[in-house]
């Protein structure tokens, strides 16, 4: 079948064998599968990427000689099942799933594994137990987005919001743009939104931001006091004492670059809670006594809960999330190495969907 | 009056002017001042101190080229007031507050502060609305460690404990010791402490803690598995996709030195919370992909709320807490100095109480 591979720290179009179903398996037919951010760092930095996965306690699934078919964000259509299922589906149906594939050493990540290639193929095989059936409503390009939005709802589900709580969100990638979404469906409000392309702070306004800064003129951190959270020690002590109840800052950092930790340390309000989205892949420096005196919390969030990933897709179903404006581009396996140069620009492109069926 | 002063890097016994207490303050006689961790790094880092304090958004209330007069956690005795006062208690009751005073610019940190002096003097003024009566049946020298125990009790409340919550505690100094007293006290177990030194494994023991490690024999994380506490990614996962519950571990890094929280993202379970009460002073450098990777949480917290310092008082008073096996000296004005080099070595202290009754 035609695949795009990972050969090195390049993207080529190849022939690879077709995959088969073992038992507990799905063959399906790739529709659409996004290219995400992680994509886009892997062509470059595997190496690095599986370091740091080991370290962190993960083994990878990753054959550096071999290649690397990505791809894990995708809305696929059943084909055929391995041997002893019950075919819960019919065939032709569209699916999607938690990017897991059962392998004989346990689960392993679709698009991240020489063992079972990612959605940038024509077929993939993903496994039985964790596949869900579109609704019949909802596209398959809208489908494709249920994983980029699962990660946006799992930062919100992990921000321990309230109803005094007030948003903001550094970077209007895909994935600050699911945070806004996800936000917005749970009514938090207001949020506030950063980045510094012009074509991001629009998109993030029509998604809902109500406040739109672009950083190079003003500070992301101008609105805190007018918006009455406490923005200063001295304000939150002299608010504390006199027993009066203000609003709480909740950071959505979406970047993922070095200095940004240091950067929402010394700028942020007093007790904010960060939720730190974008995965920097490089050492950092902070200051830990300034996090003490402010009383900062940071939660490191990554992917979703299989059941996150269950109502994503519910929501979107039946309209309660219109992450649409987020597709801004479709590719053949012929554009994918384009398509990922052309996502390093802000201005062009937010996501990009892979489209085997197209030339 | 009789005092202690810190005049550039060095401790010197000097004769002060007696403060006066204006307006809804309060003149006080010191009964008993405990030498706290942030003494001894003020001694011979103010200044840094108050450069970190400034760019958390802390206004400093301590004039460098003045005396300072330390000491922030205090039990006194009521000697009068000041003008308009209704006087709610007795001369002569014991009392204790939160160590703020209200001058002209607002809060101000007592012992922390050129303009009202802190507890290594005979008197101070206290603010009227602050003070807690301290009730008769709890000795004085227990009350003056109503404050070091409220960081514990304020660091646990931090924790988001439930019945599935696995504690380590690392570092046994005064404020690791009081989380292990404030655990306890909830409930929490197992308790898993970790120190170097040999004293305090073992009041780590008596105060309540299950295991005691030595980190130069025992990595303080080789009791997770056992304690059904997912130890890394793939057992988590496995955990997790299966549906089956498992403990949560919640650490209390009570040391502050740079390298620990890199050590501790390395090296904790996933989804663990890290409450980080150590106040690391200096620059540290941490790879935030792993605590991505790992979906970490940290809570770096500092002091105590009003509510925590009353509750923690009453607690105390009415024998839920024993804080007494902290105590390890008494000294008077004149053996300050000396005491501040003695609490460097942990095998030989661990609470000192400035007492300006004795010689």
């Amino acid at each position: 079948m035609k695949a795009v591979v990972r050969r090195g720290p390049t993207l080529v179009q190849a022939d690879i064998a077709d995959p088969k179903p073992a038992a507990g398996q799905v063959l399906v037919k790739t529709l659409a599968c996004g290219i995400c951010g992680s994509d886009l760092h892997a062509l470059h930095h595997l190496e690095h990427m599986i370091e740091t996965g080991k370290r962190s306690g993960a083994d990878s699934a990753i054959d550096l000689a071999g290649d690397l078919v990505m791809g894990h964000e995708f809305c696929a259509e059943v084909l055929d099942y391995g041997p002893g299922s019950s075919r819960p589906f019919k065939v032709g149906a569209r699916v999607v799933s938690t990017p897991y594939a059962f392998g004989p050493d346990g689960a392993e990540l679709i698009g991240f594994s020489t063992r079972f290639n990612g959605g940038f193929a024509e077929r993939m095989v993903l496994a039985e137990p964790l596949l869900l059936e579109v609704p019949n409503g909802l596209p398959t390009e809208h489908a494709a987005l249920v994983e980029p939005l699962s990660v946006g709802v799992h930062a919100v589900a992990r921000a321990d919001l309230t109803a005094q709580s007030v948003a903001l969100v550094i970077g209007c990638g895909p994935i600050g743009l699911a945070v806004i979404i996800a936000l917005k469906a749970r009514g938090v409000g207001p949020i506030i939104a950063a980045d510094f392309s012009p074509a991001r702070r629009a998109l993030a306004e029509k998604l809902g931001a109500d406040f739109v800064i672009d950083p190079a003129t003003t500070s992301p951190h101008a609105h805190w006091s007018a918006l009455d959270v406490p923005a200063t020690l001295g304000e939150f002590s002299t608010a504390s004492l006199s027993g009066r109840s203000m609003r709480d800052a909740v950071i959505f950092e979406c970047v993922g670059v070095p200095g940004m930790l240091q950067s929402l340390i010394e700028n942020v309000p007093p007790t904010a809670h960060i939720i730190v989205v974008g995965a920097c892949m490089e050492e950092d420096r902070i200051l830990p006594v300034i996090a003490i005196n402010k009383q900062l919390k940071f939660s490191f969030v990554f992917a979703y809960s299989p059941d996150e990933f269950r109502q994503t897709l519910a929501d979107m179903s039946e309209g309660r999330f219109d992450a649409s404006p987020l597709l801004t581009g479709s590719v053949g396996l012929s554009g994918v190495a384009d398509a990922f140069s052309a996502l390093r620009d802000p201005e062009a492109h937010v996501k990009i969907l892979v489209r085997p069926d197209l030339a």
